[in-house]
């Protein structure tokens, strides 16, 4: 489920001093965001109605990472906006759920607008999509998305702080005919549509004149991924088939099948083994077969093309509905504002060190930019401790520990980019983005105390702290849901728990990190309809 | 709100008696049936999986009249089949709820297959729409709308039995523009729509680079058609902004209008008038404008042409969304069928009367006929008995009361077409299909007894009686929710009630209407969620 991050950095457009955070975010999103002390930005937009004395910050992006940051930072002393093409936050770990109706889409969504009226201070929300953003002048081209607009939907707006928490897209490894025939399971609509999907099946596979081997191809559920999103996703389509579908579609099922297609040896291989081996198990007796080993090559209209990784064969799979859950992606317009500004930096700091033009730096040259370097890429710093080395020269150093006498810009990046592979660790999840976005929000509402007594870890090569303490992740666990009220959990301090129990224990977590008394109310009236009544097999 | 009704009967292909009941059905639905007592139709789909025994049923439509005849009807003495393009029987009268969320549509909906396995027969239930019918072989074509079945999902079903209950479509009187640029209130996927729409349109009007004029444009609501649909909407839609919408908007309470044009002299003028006038007023109070007097001419995108009668003149009013909700029409699948078969049937009877071949009917041909003709046309009775005639002749009669000595086929139309217009009385509601599903229901269970002991009323101009009751019509009542947790309600007994009590006693009368348990929950769930949280403005 490749987790994401980069390195990003401020084009230095003036000589002021910065700071820039950047994290890697759940689902490979980003957030980053920039400090200038005075700022060159133009203001495009209605400058007379802004309070002048506030700085502006821009958030782009209602996740978990967004809302986290809204609901914890003092918005009174910022002038704030926000900018997302959805104008709710979903709590996607319920996203499996809203596929087989066993919690309702609107149960799952709180609109951004409610959230944001509970704060003291004034935040604007704008329905829109950021589709470019100009780092060098501090500007984000939005457009809202709507025919009726005709071309009035553009709009620029300015910012002294962006925090960009937009999410990735799904990852297709360009396979072929993977965005035309495959769902997807990121947004509540990806969900909404999987429902009715799923519903199609079964009602094609009741008319008449289909002959068995259709309605047996029609029934086939592939899923492609054996991440957390993919295993939970195939245990909920099972318990629908099971517990609802069988009792009113005649006949179906000895012919459904659930297939889950994993490229590695293991489904849940994020997690500790022991809980692998128990949603293997679980599913070889529910009957949804696990594909191990096994890459999708392409995706016809009505068949899958894989690859057993051990004996090299091609087959052809008939299929009636694939989801695919294999991983994020950078989204375009955040690679966009890395190229921008990621290279164009890295060479900047590398030309400012490289003192004598000679193309390469020497190593008290690059002694020089250390410093630099860790505030600009906190990473290096974690990464640093994390392998305990001492300073950021150990990161030049040839396999066989040799210190290189000249590093060339190459080099420099190859280095960072070894630092970045390693930094993935952190899991894409909403856990992970909702802290950073708390982090965020922290440093937001300490700016000014933290300007005066830095609290960060102590420079390298020079006097004084960071002003802030780097992010830290604090791991609360994860938990699969497997189906048939029986759940696997990886608890801190290295504790498994699976079964019923833990089941019980994901209703009460999830009932409780519910954004809203709204949804809380209604996600367990959700659960308990579905005990009572089963799932709703109506297409709408 | 213009009901439908027509004269339909059965292709003669045989000498055989034939029975055809006819109704007129909600919003414009028909729901026909005929009985022969043996069977020349052509069996073209697996006859040996049939039960030969028993009669084939087949139902088109899954609303009122049709989901109240399966509940109704005896399910083991014929072999039913249902087909409908939607799997779930929707409580319409709820829909104007579902457009601002005070119900979601989930909770208005059950599964067709839901409703039928509680039968103790076997009814056998086909997601598709009705795109043909043959009435002289007795078979039907049906296409299941669905890419991926690549022309297999066409097929025939034959039938003994043929229950047409599809309901209506809209009736756009042909108004340019409305079909692009309108929303419509008759099926969930409408409300849904509409739902989101709504939320556009606030959304929209509080992005950056709009003008003033251009927000007040988009907050434009316009309803047309002032009937008991467009009125609740426009009901909702107040309470909406007013309740919900205003705390997450900023500015948006000035801005915003909502129209409701209509082309009579009164909103809601099929109630008694003390209703339309508190209706009016309210509306006033509430600052909803009502035109009176007003046709819409044409709809462009952001604009709808009105002309006021009384003026004549044509003002454009700009528009962020139209509902168009003024009335129903008649199917294509269900007026080619008519064109099929009751054109030569009418002719039919009047050659077989015509005994001279002299292209006319004196007096005696005719009364030769008249007893055919009634139980052909039960409407034909019903509208004697109104009117106080004694006879079919008297149907014949010019306006000064003369009585024409020959009849010619296109004056035997015309007498025909008159009843019709007359017939038109039965409001197009929920209730009044409900009644004609249960009836028609009676009449299956009934079948074999009322062979033996008809039960009808004496026939006309010849022995006996007529096997069956015709279909008579008890009203109970009409509500119109106005908004403000005030209703209007038209009782029976000339009783008319207004104010908070009302709206109480529709809550209470539509919880118990519901089809089942579950979406009794839902709805009664829906409307206390609504109390405690207000209403979502999610765009999902």
């Amino acid at each position: 489920m490749g987790g994401f991050s980069f390195f990003s950095r401020l084009h230095d457009s003036s000589n002021i001093t910065k700071l820039l955070v950047v994290f890697t975010l759940s689902s490979g999103g980003i957030i980053s965001y920039s400090e200038s002390q005075s700022g060159h930005g133009v203001r495009t937009l209605e400058p007379s109605l802004r309070d002048v004395k506030k700085k502006k910050v821009l958030v782009l992006g209602t996740g978990w990472a967004g809302i986290s940051l809204l609901k914890d930072m003092d918005i009174s002393s910022y002038d704030v906006q926000v900018v997302s093409p959805r104008n709710y936050f979903a709590f996607t770990p319920l996203l499996p759920s809203v596929t087989c109706g066993t919690v309702e889409a609107r149960s799952i969504v709180e609109p951004v607008r409610k959230i944001i009226k509970k704060k003291s201070g004034e935040v604007q929300f704008l329905e829109a999509e950021c589709v470019k953003i100009d780092a060098a002048n501090k500007k984000v081209l939005c457009r809202h998305n709507d025919d009726l607009l005709q071309g009035k939907g553009e709009f620029l707006l300015d910012y002294d702080y962006l925090v960009i928490a937009v999410g990735a897209q799904v990852n297709t490894f360009n396979t072929a005919g993977v965005m035309e025939h495959c769902h997807f399971l990121k947004e509540v609509e990806d969900a909404q549509k999987i429902r009715n999907s799923v519903i199609d099946c079964f009602e094609r596979s009741a008319l008449p004149n289909i002959s068995e081997e259709e309605r047996r191809r029609n029934l086939h559920f592939v899923i492609v991924g054996g991440g957390p999103t993919g295993v939970e996703f195939a245990a909920e389509l099972h318990d629908f088939v099971q517990e609802d579908v069988v009792k009113l579609y005649p006949k179906v099922q000895d012919l459904t099948k659930i297939t889950v297609v994993q490229s590695g040896d293991h489904i849940l291989n994020m997690f500790d083994e022991r809980i692998s081996s128990f949603a293997e198990q679980k599913f070889e007796r529910d009957g949804i077969e696990v594909k191990t080993g096994c890459r999708v090559i392409s995706v016809s209209d009505k068949a899958i093309d894989m690859k057993l990784k051990s004996k090299g064969e091609v087959s052809s799979v008939p299929y009636g509905m694939v989801v695919w859950s294999t991983g994020t992606v950078t989204r375009p317009v955040v690679r966009d504002f890395m190229e921008q500004i990621g290279q164009e930096d890295i060479s900047k700091i590398f030309s400012v060190a490289d003192k004598d033009n000679s193309g390469t730096l020497n190593v008290k040259e690059f002694q020089d930019v250390i410093e630099d370097i860790l505030v600009r890429y906190p990473q290096v710093g974690l990464y640093l401790k994390s392998n305990h080395l001492h300073s950021v020269t150990d990161l030049l150093k040839d396999p066989q520990g040799h210190e290189s006498k000249e590093i060339d810009i190459e080099g420099f990046k190859l280095a960072l980019s070894h630092v970045d592979s390693q930094m993935k660790s952190l899991p894409a999840t909403a856990q992970v983005a909702a802290q950073q976005g708390a982090y965020l929000a922290r440093c937001f509402n300490h700016r000014e105390d933290c300007k005066l007594n830095p609290e960060g870890p102590i420079r390298f090569g020079e006097s004084g702290r960071h002003q802030f303490r780097p992010f830290e992740y604090k791991h609360f666990g994860q938990f699969a849901p497997l189906g048939g009220e029986q759940a696997a959990a990886e608890l801190p301090g290295d504790w498994v728990s699976t079964g019923h129990s833990t089941q019980w224990l994901w209703y009460s977590v999830y009932a409780s990190k519910q954004v809203s008394w709204r949804t809380r109310m209604l996600v367990v009236s959700d659960w308990t309809r579905r005990f009572i009544f089963g799932r709703d097999s109506s297409r709408i």
